[in-house]
């Protein structure tokens, strides 16, 4: 079973864009077990699409499109998949209805060109877009099909997870099973959290272990193979064990799993409620603790090009840290919201060395007491916004998971 | 003159890593005037590689691979391009003294494995790599080349600039240029613009021009070639000029331009101030006026579970909607913090409808005065996040250019 994408997209030719889409099909196949051996990216051409189509279909029995579904007339996907297939387009009042529906719910204008996006090759099957205006659809050629995806990565990677694979584990009888774990890893580096675990990422193992870093966040992934999921997933488990022996508490969740889900669930537990003061990470972790819906989170302030820390009631002494004006930035922004835990973060520029560092105290309150750090970071501001809202979310946890 | 890009790893193919390098060496030939029509990821296979290299060739004067040239016995570019141009690989004594001074003037230890990179087609122009262990190389078939380079990025890109971009230029007699233009726009969405611009959207067109998508924002892109870039900059000047007189004030900015520094740029003019309220988008709206270092932003609220508008003076009359809650807050916000201009965000759900919405209501106060919009918004929540994020800032755009 071989497979095979199409990125399509002039935009793509031209460096504008970083094809991410491939990268997510990519992991995605490779988790069902289906061997990719090529990606092609194309301009909106219709010739050279249609070749690159019938290649694609020649060599491998999967092929699958993304980008060129929009409504303009510079998207020529539809065309050329009706082509390589030697289809003609024919309009589909299913998906027509469900665009219009679409639209509707969000009080959109349907424009004429819409239109467009409801022809799909003769005998396609329609993959409804619950998440977009493109409908997507799959063309099948014999024991082969042709894919086609949006090319908004949000939209494909939902209709790849909720359709897609579920449509080729059937057609294709594939029941190979990997099965994931990720580790969620703060406060300590990718290089360190290497060395630690070596041995387990060394070639040929099942599972491997590999990591992944993000901005003051490490995963750490453990991928089985098994005949079936029950055999993959007890491949899984001593690995995961052995692993959490040596990381300790620096695993702060699975899966999923956020920091800010761990704190808002801490804080549910203890019935209490947490609020932020940000100068410097500029709401970046009052945006974290928002999400989802739960409660827990009473409010942000950030403070901006002059401060203005006095309307909390906070007074800095005289040559205050950094370090030491988040500990007082975090307990009047407890007091001010009248809650029980505070966090807080403050940048301030340290322009006497070179390259030039901003000095990033950090700080979390409960009840009377304060636990801080300071940092020194370097780089952009946007990673640093990030950097801090990880490790101040994280200062939180430890003083939260410290309560009964 | 046309090129085409082949990246080769196999992690390229199991979605380990994005494919930056092609992007990259993308908009080095776009910028030259070479056109790319393809780009191929394949794996490092040897009979698939030779494949995709005739491929190339037969349908490209310019073949520039990356990747596949490092010391281990997986990478296999150096035969596959010997196999592929029908040449048999020669050991180059200058690579090698090259790369044993690398190696010498690192302290690192050559291993036996580093004489493979030594090894180039025979005829091949190398290519001397002072950033890295792997040298690159250059076949030249007929009036035709492969250009061999590592795939590490900044060895790529450094090879790619000081001796890639001079030497097609020189082969190939490159003079033409490619000249870009972006018009950053809110307030249509793509299919709008399309219509708009259909015309100049037409296959075929110097310049031509195309749109890209972002959440509640839209990229129109003009892009004009030319013998030099005196004369494509002249190319774009009357289609911007006419594409401007269709889209008028929806038009926010060019190239990199934000909204939020178009915003910070109006409050620094009035030597007047920014603050805002955020109940649902979180954050969001601080983070982007607070990017950079600039002055104006005078601090933002964000409004947590049980909102607590209360602490900024705010009284809601009973049964308020979204957006006049939205008037409320911006007015106060603008008022607690004691500066001229104030902003505000309220997201709430409507259960009402199936599919849910959230009714969105956005306001921008100036001194007494307050501008407001509601929007009903369906998605998940980061995306809603950044629309209304982009939206508001919009608005108090649209504010503050009013003011002379």
């Amino acid at each position: 079973m071989q497979a095979e994408i199409v990125s399509i997209g002039s935009e793509l030719l031209l460096g504008q864009i970083v094809d991410t889409n491939s990268a997510v099909i990519s992991r995605h196949l490779a988790g069902i077990g289906l061997d990719l051996y090529y990606k092609t990216a194309v301009g909106d051409n219709l010739a050279r699409l249609v070749a690159v189509l019938r290649q694609a279909l020649e060599r491998s029995e999967v092929v699958i499109t993304t980008g060129g579904i929009g409504p303009t007339a510079d998207d020529v996907t539809r065309e050329a998949v009706a082509l390589a297939t030697s289809r003609e387009l024919v309009f589909s009042q299913q998906l027509m209805t469900q665009i219009e529906a679409f639209f509707r719910a969000r009080g959109f204008k349907l424009s004429p060109s819409n239109r467009r996006q409801a022809f799909v090759p003769r005998g396609a099957i329609p993959v409804e877009n619950p998440v977009g205006t493109a409908p997507a659809f799959i063309v099948e050629v014999g024991d082969r099909c042709v894919i086609t995806l949006p090319g908004v990565p949000r939209e494909m990677e939902h209709l790849l997870v909720t359709r897609v694979v579920p449509y080729l584990r059937e057609r294709y009888g594939l029941k190979g099973e990997i099965r994931l774990r990720v580790l969620r890893v703060v406060g300590l580096g990718e290089s360190g959290i290497g060395e630690l675990l070596a041995d387990f990422m060394e070639k040929g193992r099942n599972p491997t272990v590999g990591t992944l870093a993000h901005l003051g966040q490490v995963d750490v992934r453990i991928a089985a193979k098994g005949p079936d999921a029950e055999t993959a997933q007890r491949l899984i488990e001593p690995v995961e064990a052995a692993i959490r022996g040596r990381l300790g508490d620096l695993i702060f969740g699975v899966d999923a799993e956020t920091l800010e889900g761990v704190i808002l669930a801490h804080v549910q537990r203890l019935g209490a409620r947490v609020a932020v003061a940000e100068w410097g990470s500029a709401g970046a972790v009052a945006d974290r603790l928002s999400q989802g819906l739960g409660r827990g989170f009473a409010g942000g302030i950030v403070l901006g090009d002059e401060g203005g820390a006095g309307r909390l009631g906070a007074d800095f002494p005289r040559g205050s840290s950094a370090e030491v004006k988040a500990r007082i930035l975090a307990d009047r922004v407890r007091a001010w919201h009248d809650v029980r835990v505070g966090g807080a973060t403050v940048f301030e520029g340290d322009r006497a060395t070179e390259p030039p560092v901003t000095v990033v105290g950090l700080a979390a309150a409960l009840d009377g007491g304060v636990e801080s750090r300071e940092y020194r970071f370097g780089g952009d501001l946007p990673s640093m916004k990030i950097r801090a809202a990880t490790l101040v979310l994280d200062l939180l946890r430890r003083t939260l998971a410290r309560l009964p």
